[in-house]
């Protein structure tokens, strides 16, 4: 079986254009481990810094569920899903708490906070942003970049099983 | 004796402007070597990527004298001054190649190639953009800034030995 999506599809995944575009080039994939195999190569070896960028801003801040620049409506929703954990957990003042870290955190880093949030509580993702508060920015511009390709692939994932559950149901 | 510049200066010497800004903020200094270690601590753990990036792009491209956002006219003349070896060592093609070379780079890297040419031919620097080509994107990122990092030293030497001549001028 091949498969291949559209560069919408791949934006859902990662909100960098480029990378969408060269998802296209490289497709169809075999299957879906053949896609996170080319999508690493591409994240990690081929965009650019600012493409980087570009994507880290397709993301909500963690605590919200909606960007200035979504990528898509589909984006929005998988956000909404990996932080459900995140969002079950939290109260009033550990999201406020959340909050004002983001702020600190974007003012330093000059990115919204990147972190694969699936299955993560609240407590543990304020944890982690504070830890990370104190790298060096161009350390922590790299462990941004490694979140979001954890979040790619589990998106890739996605995007395989609902193309796959489709193409099930027409075989029927 | 105490020296301080204002934000002008600093951004001449280095193009971010929140580097310029947060030189001002810890100014004066009490030499060279202790502004040159205020700069190094600002621009490697204060300041953001968006802000290395904004340095990058007040550089001309190598082998050319001017940039479309040169921060400053001395900024455009140190420039042409560091580059005095690569120019007097120039021939048409080199330039050409150069000229090509640096095209292919900005668009894998998505900013202009930079280093610290002073003394340097143009054979040794197109030597380098080949070399440094093969890198991936965010080591190239890193490269670049610590090139960037080398520039802003010897211009901040050249600033303060203009800030002490006028000084040993008026004391005459």
């Amino acid at each position: 079986m091949e498969l291949s999506f559209d560069e919408k599809d791949y934006a859902s995944c990662c909100g960098s254009s480029r990378f969408a575009k060269e998802m296209v080039i490289a497709s169809p994939f075999s299957s879906l481990q053949h896609s996170i195999s080319v999508a690493r190569n591409i994240w990690f070896n081929k965009i650019d810094v600012n493409s980087w960028l570009q994507a880290f801003s397709a993301h909500p801040q963690i605590g919200q569920t909606h960007s200035p620049s979504v990528a898509s409506q589909t984006s929005a929703q998988w956000s909404k899903g990996e932080q459900s954990t995140a969002l079950a957990t939290a109260t009033g003042s550990s999201l406020q708490e959340l909050s004002e870290w983001n702020a600190q955190y974007r003012n330093k880093f000059g990115f919204v906070f990147l972190i694969c949030a699936s299955g993560r509580s609240t407590d543990e993702i304020l944890a982690e942003l504070k830890k990370r508060y104190t790298n060096r920015p161009i350390v922590e511009f790299e462990i941004a970049a490694q979140e979001q390709m954890k979040i790619t692939e589990l998106r890739l994932a996605k995007l395989f099983s609902s193309k796959e559950s489709i193409s099930s149901t027409t075989n029927k």
